[in-house]
């Protein structure tokens, strides 16, 4: 199998923690790389120095986000906090040189374990959001050549958006804060935990569905994976209930094709500055 | 003034971002410190840190808890990431001695700010829940002499709590999942973003409204800071909707009393596990 996100994310352990990788500007959308594919790139890194340990899996991952990341060589430094227990928490770094410096992209606090060994029961969970149907939801290829020339990431994913958290892309954004759909990826390599850390922040900002355009700068990225995603389809809902202050807090759920709920994430990120 | 909960977070600098504390048995719930109180300590270490930069507010706190705190001396050891920019983003790890030596009980991802030079403006905002009057709400105060003392934190709080969501108290828990109240500091320490911190992880466990008694440790929580409160009682929901695998998160809000909503936190956490 030669999937795009597993060339785009992986990495060549350097020693002492530290891994090498390739930012693929395929994952670029807008003027910078895509969050979740650089929380991805993190994941796999760390899953690389923990999977001797039996604890390949992300638990949680918070991420904070420093200075905009761009395409080319970067390096991930993995440093253990505390390994032993059923978990193993690790801090991680992407640096890339900037002018023969080593400046720091990204810094993230994770909680790795063993979903396979973990209980499989389900005492309560948040059900999915009703979808139109698949074939009536909208794939990325309807989107003007301009905004996919912007967005090389459309063409990475398989989503097809509901069409009624799609009205900015006619200046008639809802105002309702959501933006939700079908997701897989183009290339159908099959979802697994660290694929989820891409997909908490794979689809246009709420803030596009509230009528506020522009590129919505992320603060605090954390995600939690709370089971192995099924083969399928998955379902994402990104919604967003507080716009105050500068700030707006997304969440995002992820259900696999089974209907569990897999992954859910929580980011704080700055609201667009109206165009000037 | 001279309140608890100044007095349970007072950090002493010691230099080099190191700040010593003395960590207040007053804030003792069952077997350990509140995790609340001991994210309001990190936070007001941070505060002391970043103070002279004019970034005294925490934005966002990520806490990954490693190891249980025991009352007793402790230090916060603060370390710059990324500063001067409009945002200061730290780590910062709480750390005690054990057998002679350091253990880390925290470690800690924060980005701070100044609230006040925030922009104002609410363009969509979670609203609060319709709670009982204060008067029909219940404080601690009639918990039982046993239950109180095995919780002396409950006397540091003036919490008034939601009858709906206390079934659990007399062996009807409602199954909502859901746990609400009034607050405020039983001294009437006026809350500040740094007390929020403590806010968001006080009231007892949404696992308990579940019928699932005992203690959940927090593997994460993440407290998000949107504006600074207002005087008077706040109000306080916790909410779990996914009690899966092992695992649940527990969602805060914290509005004030003004009805802004002043912050907002999630927490992953071990589902206790049934008494024996």
């Amino acid at each position: 199998m030669d999937y795009e996100l597993d060339r785009g994310i992986a990495v060549r352990p350097e020693g002492g923690g530290v891994y090498g990788v390739e930012l693929d500007p395929g994952w670029v959308v807008g003027g910078g790389l895509n969050g979740g594919y650089l929380l991805a790139v993190i994941g796999n890194a760390i899953r690389a120095e923990l999977t001797s340990t039996g604890q390949p899996d992300p638990i949680s991952v918070s991420a904070y986000y420093l200075t905009p990341t761009v395409p080319g060589p970067a390096r991930v430094r993995v440093r253990p906090v505390r390994t032993g227990g059923r978990r193993a928490t690790v801090a991680a770094t992407l640096v890339q040189e900037e002018r023969g410096a080593e400046v720091e992209r990204m810094t993230v606090l994770a909680a790795y374990g063993d979903l396979a060994a973990m209980p499989g029961d389900v005492l309560r969970e948040l059900a999915p959001p009703a979808l139109p149907p698949l074939e009536e939801c909208l794939p990325a290829s309807l989107a003007s050549e301009d905004f996919r020339k912007m967005a090389p990431l459309l063409d990475r994913l398989g989503t097809r958006l509901d069409p009624a958290c799609l009205g900015w892309a006619t200046g008639r954004p809802s105002g309702n804060g959501v933006v939700q759909g079908w997701f897989r990826l183009a290339d159908d390599r099959p979802l697994d935990p660290v694929a989820l850390l891409l997909v908490v922040d794979a689809l246009p900002p709420t803030t596009f569905d509230m009528g506020l355009p522009g590129w919505a700068p992320t603060l605090e990225l954390t995600a939690h994976v709370r089971a192995v995603p099924a083969a399928g389809w998955a379902v994402v809902r990104h919604r967003t209930r507080t716009v105050s202050g500068g700030h707006f807090e997304e969440d995002c759920e992820v259900w696999d094709a089974t209907g569990r709920l897999v992954a859910q994430s929580r980011q704080l990120a700055l609201v667009p500055r109206p165009p000037r």
